[in-house]
């Protein structure tokens, strides 16, 4: 019953998203709110067959011998699916992004001219595994006026099918037109280059992976990507630091939850606060099983205080010499890369050189440093005196998010509602024409 | 002296730009105003060396046989080296983009979180002929704190060095830094391909040039390309339109200067307008010169009308029928493609189909139809009684335009000061952590 979805060829499924794209860029409101709502109920009425469709997946999963993790993020139960409807009825409540007049004026010669935010039109997905992305894309594109192409993984091609058609059914029966959600098979890399193609039909590809599927897409694609890139991002202790605030964030910038991209991966302190800072700080980090590779200053800082037995021995933290490699890394695991430097510039340099962009942090008390540092690192978010674990649609206060852009172009952080739309100028005037 | 400019390596001027940029991108507004006043005075002081090297590409480009158009684009005297000079002016009275807060609040954490616009970084501008580009470029990338690499077209070598070298004595003079202009030879395809893929580099390349530059940068170009796109325009005179008002518009937006991407290149009139707007509005075309393209409908009228005679002969104005070509035609020149449409759904269908996503214009009376065409035309800018040549950064009270974008990414419509400029997240808190 689940897997009774039709999947059209690729071409076939953008060109009907792109039929819809009209007519749904032109639905008020209240109507999209409507049809969020039908899914978000859908979704709970017809648990059964999700749960059916996603037991094939998991046996097909188990068969191929997925480890635990993967199985765990593909399994669904009845509250996971709560879960996701919940995240549909949360979008629901967000202001619509569309039809914001965004400036406007009467221009010298009378004409009046209003910048006002539209929605893309047609927008692909393209992700790994989890399977409530499916629901989640689809509820921000719906809500932003967008009609979406889902591809998701072939190992969840059961629940992606049934999670799909839910939205499509109630989508229609709420009015939306026909072809606004659709979904393509997970394919192979062939098929993936078919859909990064479709430029015709298709107005942006947001990728929801790793750097391979990042790598795929840049060799093929036509269509405009948005890379949700990832996230080499550092804390910078300065000379000015509070030590307890300073301890405090940096473990939650690495410990709160390691495998994410607002996650920190490397530690950057002013040399003259790494004596005072340091022993406790690595003592924390050890006892929280973090691995720390450290620069030749942290390194005999601790090969002192060792007191002639294995390095970091006496603060009880695993210590390893950092490479090159390291600061460049991102870990997305509990390991942090730890060194000195002997400036705030020198902070903003090393972190121009090794940074992806993403999320960078000073810790200090001193303003002139933190003017130097949000000025002078080019990056989606720069932070003063907080953990950069905060850099996340919904802690930005944007409602959900579809991923963080590090690129500069169209979106550069949390990519929400706003990001999947453009913007057109409408001017009216009565007979101008121009001299 | 004028061609004594060092020409490093693609790669070495794109690294110096990259490491000019980040000083650039925290100059202020003072600095960057003193900097664009002396090139202008620098411009006007050197008119000598100017025309000197301006002599040289004339010289050329006379013996390789270049037309009188191209010669004319090409020439420099002393009238136009003021106004470059003073369009440099211009861009000094206008608001500096950067450091503007877009938006701002207080998260219920207590995050102060502030989302400012700052410089994109480095930006490659890659155009033809018209060697004022130069420096427009220039000025409008210093302005919004950007380094700029310029590539010029070879036929005007000597022109843009000289420009280009006066600009960056000048600009280095009044402390920006070394390397924040840039010029790279003309030079081949090869040459414009390692231009693309500066990515390390290069934040954006906008080329200004014909669909050939298009598709050559389509390509081969990992960084990202702002294409300032065609303009296949329409105007559609609705059944309630004034009459009057519609012959002017139709005149203005495809006579005033053909030649450009806003000019008018489609004319849909509503069936039930046909028979009254279409016989003085043909004529009022033929005395301007235009050469009309008639669907069926407009050639039967016509006919009609020609008693006998050539179609289009007691209108005096030379009328051919229009082929599907037509419609999908920029002419550039003074040739209009004529068609009749039976709706405004009609003609929303006729220019998604055909338009390029640049201006399109409806002329009515009537609010509904209005309304409807303004929803849903999907341009970057939709007019209701106007011409379509208004669709221009000084017109629109941006200031100047470096050109126009018909995508949907980042920048739609024109590309003003604004639009090189991309935007990062200020976070400040007092120690804060994500629970």
């Amino acid at each position: 019953m689940a897997t009774a979805i039709v999947i059209s060829s690729v071409a076939d499924v953008c060109r009907a998203a792109r039929r819809a794209a009209r007519g749904l860029a032109q639905i008020d409101t209240a109507r999209k709110n409507a049809a969020l709502s039908q899914i978000a109920q859908a979704l709970i009425e017809r648990t059964d067959e999700i749960l059916a469709a996603n037991a094939l997946d998991m046996q097909s999963g188990r068969e191929a011998g997925l480890g635990d993790a993967l199985l765990d993020r593909l399994a669904l139960d009845e509250t996971r699916i709560a879960q996701i409807a919940g995240a549909v009825r949360d979008i629901v409540a967000l202001p619509d992004p569309v039809g914001e007049v965004l400036e406007g004026r009467r221009l010298p010669n009378g004409l009046d001219i209003r910048r006002v935010r539209v929605p893309l039109g047609v927008i692909a997905v393209v992700y790994e595994a989890r399977p409530n992305v499916t629901i989640d894309a689809t509820a921000l594109c719906v809500k932003s006026g967008n009609a979406i192409v889902l591809r998701g993984s072939t190992t969840a091609a059961h629940s992606n099918a049934a999670l799909a058609q839910i939205a499509a059914q109630a989508a229609v029966a709420a009015g939306l037109p026909e072809g606004c959600i659709g979904l393509v098979s997970g394919g192979g890399r062939e098929e993936l280059a078919q859909l990064a193609t479709q430029s015709d039909t298709l107005d942006l590809i947001i990728p929801r992976g790793g750097e391979g599927l990042k790598a795929a897409l840049q060799e093929v694609a036509t269509v405009p990507v948005i890379y949700a890139a990832s996230g080499n991002c550092h804390i910078y202790v300065d000379a000015s630091a509070d030590l307890e605030q300073a301890q405090a964030i940096v473990l939650n910038a690495k410990t709160q939850r390691p495998g994410v991209c607002n996650a920190a991966e490397t530690l950057l302190v002013h040399e003259g606060i790494a004596a005072d800072l340091l022993p406790g700080l690595l003592r924390a980090l050890g006892g929280a099983g973090v691995l720390v590779r450290a620069d030749e200053y942290v390194w005999k800082l601790a090969d002192i205080l060792s007191d002639g037995g294995r390095v970091g021995e006496n603060l009880d933290v695993v210590m390893e010499p950092a490479t090159e490699e390291d600061w460049a890394t991102e870990y997305l695991a509990p390991t942090l890369a730890v060194g000195v430097v002997d400036s705030v510039e020198d902070a903003i340099e090393h972190i121009s050189r090794y940074g992806s962009g993403h999320s960078e942090a000073i810790l200090t008390r001193d303003t002139a440093a933190a003017r130097a540092f949000q000025l002078g690192v080019d990056a989606a978010c720069v932070y003063v005196n907080a953990s950069t674990r905060f850099t996340d649609g919904g802690e930005f206060g944007m409602g959900a998010e579809i991923g963080n852009s590090t690129q500069k172009l169209h979106a550069r952080g949390p990519i929400g509602l706003r990001e999947l739309c453009t913007c057109k100028y409408l001017v009216t005037g009565d007979g101008h024409v121009r001299r």
